[in-house]
């Protein structure tokens, strides 16, 4: 059975997208990418590219699920609040297809694939690739976007384990 | 000729909403209201149900205009992201439906509608029932949305008395 998710790292400035397929255990990359509105476009015009960008993506590659990284903190107040409203924009899109979203702690996602909460960026970015059986040649934002996405697909494996299935 | 106005104030738990028409320089109140998640919903479904109540809300009474207070600081970096993620939705909603939306910053809301940047709550909610004809027994998230929607109204009619229009 296989399964696919979309990851999303999202920003005002840059949105990372990647793409996964997992079928008995096995990943593939299916795309990955970032959404970069205008940077002198007013910030509703750019939250709006970042949604109907985000909804082409989600007709394109059909995910079943969306995981995205939550952050609390480390922002000013300013800053939180367009990194917020990207988030926001990004969540709508898969709520408004009805795509359940998912979001993971850094630690989490850090510790899932690198087995280590306070892994460096990286470390991460290194495991992604080797994870993909690629070398990871895409933006940060995208590499974060995978590792959430892989989050996702470890977590639900682990949930099966615990519940004594394959 | 007429112009419909809808005036936003988002919150991650309750968003306010007010439509106002002007004629001639004549406001009238046309809907006010607020949307208020389930709040024992996990947070994309909140944001999802905000983004698409916008969206009927803006379906039925068809503003050519949105207007948002901007906000900045004075909230942590946590509750800005909750904050900035409402935004999020609403201004989508409003964009995606090829609504242009506009930011004013909340001391011009408060000397746009009390002659006074520093003015309480109270005197601006008190000055919307005035300039709509209205005893203002709607709810603080309303009045905070009509304000801002007669916000864009004045600027529009400044504007055009600048320009030497009536």
């Amino acid at each position: 059975m296989s399964d696919v998710v979309v990851g999303l790292d999202p920003g005002s400035r840059c949105t990372g997208v990647g793409v996964i397929r997992e079928d008995s255990g096995q990943l593939e990359l299916v795309y990955t990418g970032t959404i970069r509105p205008q940077a002198k476009d007013p910030l509703p015009e750019r939250l709006g590219y970042i949604f109907s960008r985000t909804r082409d993506i989600l007709e394109e590659f059909r995910p079943e699920n969306a995981a995205i990284e939550d952050v609390f903190t480390a922002y000013n107040a300013s800053s939180a609040l367009k990194l917020g409203q990207a988030r926001g924009a990004v969540v709508v899109a898969c709520v408004s297809r009805s795509i359940p979203v998912h979001s993971y702690e850094p630690t989490m996602v850090k510790n899932s694939l690198v087995g280590e909460g306070r892994a460096g960026k990286d470390q991460v970015a290194f495991m992604v690739g080797q994870l993909l059986g690629k070398k990871p040649d895409w933006p940060r934002d995208s590499s974060d976007a995978l590792a959430v996405a892989i989050t996702y697909l470890n977590q639900k494996r682990f949930a099966r384990l615990k519940a004594g299935r394959k």
